[in-house]
């Protein structure tokens, strides 16, 4: 892994002179590489190119970007200022439709920029929001964190599909931040990480940090999920989510389902660990858009190919596990059982 | 894929002039090479590297073997000579334990040559087999193919994991047979492959070879099983099988267990194309062994490392699918149906 090292207080997204700093996760897990913008554009090409990912880091990269918005506008009134925020908008939730975080964090900035009354006022509102909302997610995933880790028990092994991590977020993580939390509450826990095909995020992403912290974490390819679970490997389940519709149904990233499945016919219990922000309580489950990704990420690996030229693709870049296959929504304030229709407001009343 | 041709009698092994001739499966689909072999240690080494994959093709593979050991044999009495081929055979039969057909086939040589009464007649019988066993192999599946295409309805999408096609065999394939055959009955079909990590024999071999024929064939990467049979894209699924035992447990490909059960969920027909060599009436299924492969086929993708150094790897390569989420056993003398432990010796005695 040459010398490269991961800091402990590594941030995933920054904010620094007036300038939006990232690790660029599609180096990882060979460089450790940082990038610098100063462009919205870039952000938003970042987001869509899966420079960053995870929908808490989503959330706040959106909030990010429209603070470089704010800082390239020639707007001299308040209204010019706002169109150009728009634009930036529209440009940025563009690149991630299904992440329900994007459109949160979007979306909160621009109230935000809407309260203030001059262009100069207004500047200074989006970047310290955007900065606030960076240093909230921190505090949640810690929360919740601490939520979950009484569902784990000493000596667990659990797995976890995706990177539902520190680098899926701004820092420690959403279903990463409950085992580093289980762990911090004394008890021992191993993890088996799926590979997570298309692009590896579980091999190159959530081995990397968890090797990075000590943990004992074994590879498995997504094919060895069923054979894991059969031959008494596996312990329990716990995945991140991009969202949560109120019926508990969990879009999160492909391949999911199938793990919820499996646990479920092995009687292993299943969670989720997402922040308040993860859930949508407007959408149905039936109405979400499931982003189709470009064929190459299937057909081979970097420039290696592995089919043949002109292959027909189908890469959904979600899937959705319905809700009797969740055995709990792991959130900062408090752990949602079924019925779901019941326990997610529940949770937002306690808000 | 530049201008390398499949040619449609393309044989996956065959013995030419005194040599075992194969198609170079490690450099689908890139490149169409063929190696050739004369030294037992070769074919061992091309079994144990993937060069030749497949049940099938591995037990004629091992019978080419042999064929092999008693033209490099400088035997002169028949004990020398069986002592030889005894030699070979443990080398031989050391490359892939649990697939029963390279068992079978080694076995099946060492009878005949120890009918033999002369070095020479024992030679000219050995290797007569061996070729024998090959084209055997190719009316099995047309015999197997025939059987299953009634199972499959006009307009039916298939899906099917790894590669059970030609290239698995000596020619036609077992469950890419049954699609074959299918389509020769008149019934238009569409194919969903999987990928198949670690190394990809879906991306790699069955897209390739049914693109070839001119099949409609989607690839799908290994954690989409899911959502592509929620999404209603898969209307049956048929795989081949490395070893089936009486009970009606299936051994095949990793990941073939959780294909099975998703495809119980969504009640869709899950079948398992395979001659009745691979059936193992001795065994029982939880004595079979299950090889574990090296941690590099997961870590990376040939040159391109997709996780950190010293990662631990779980790499198995087969699982165990249950009787009850198999709809059917596929062969050349019939379909068995559950309960298995009846209809499995049924297809032996009309034999």
């Amino acid at each position: 892994m040459n010398d490269t090292i991961i800091d402990s207080s590594l941030r995933t997204v920054e904010w620094k002179n007036n300038k939006v700093v990232m690790v660029d996760q599609t180096k990882l897990p060979t460089e450790l590489v940082f990038v610098e913008y100063d462009d919205f554009n870039q952000v938003a090409n970042a987001i869509k190119t899966l420079v960053v990912r995870g929908a808490p880091a989503i959330g706040v990269s959106g909030a990010f970007g429209l603070a470089l918005a704010v800082l390239q506008s020639h707007a001299t009134i308040k209204d010019e200022l706002l169109s150009d925020l728009e634009n930036a908008r529209k440009i940025l939730f563009a690149t991630r439709p299904t992440a329900i975080n994007l459109g949160w964090g979007l979306e909160k900035i621009m109230n935000v920029a809407k309260s203030g009354d001059t262009v100069e006022q207004i500047k200074e509102l989006v970047i310290s929001e955007a900065k606030k909302m960076a240093e909230e997610d921190i505090e949640i995933n810690k929360a919740m964190g601490k939520n979950g880790s009484v569902l784990f028990d000493d000596n667990d092994t659990i797995m976890t599909h995706c990177n539902a991590g520190a680098l899926a977020t701004v820092a420690y993580g959403t279903a990463l931040g409950v085992i580093r939390a289980t762990r911090e509450s004394g008890k021992n826990v191993k993890v088996i990480a799926t590979e997570t095909r298309p692009i590896q995020q579980g091999s190159r992403l959530t081995v990397f940090e968890l090797k990075h912290d000590g943990f004992d974490v074994s590879l498995i390819p997504d094919t060895a999920v069923g054979y894991s679970m059969a031959n008494g490997l596996v312990n329990k389940v716990v995945v991140g989510a991009d969202r949560i519709v109120k019926t508990g149904h969990v879009f999160n990233k492909i391949g999911t389902y199938q793990v919820a499945t499996m646990a479920k016919q092995h009687g292993i219990p299943f969670y989720v660990a997402a922040p308040l922000s993860t859930i949508d309580l407007e959408t149905k489950a039936e109405d979400v858009i499931i982003e189709m990704r470009k064929g190459s990420e299937v057909t081979g690996i970097g420039d290696k190919k592995t089919a043949p030229d002109d292959t027909n693709v189908i890469n959904p870049a979600f899937d959705m596990t319905p809700p009797e296959l969740v055995s709990g929504i792991i959130t900062e304030k408090g752990v949602a059982k079924a019925p779901y229709g019941e326990s997610i407001p529940k949770l937002f009343q306690a808000n």
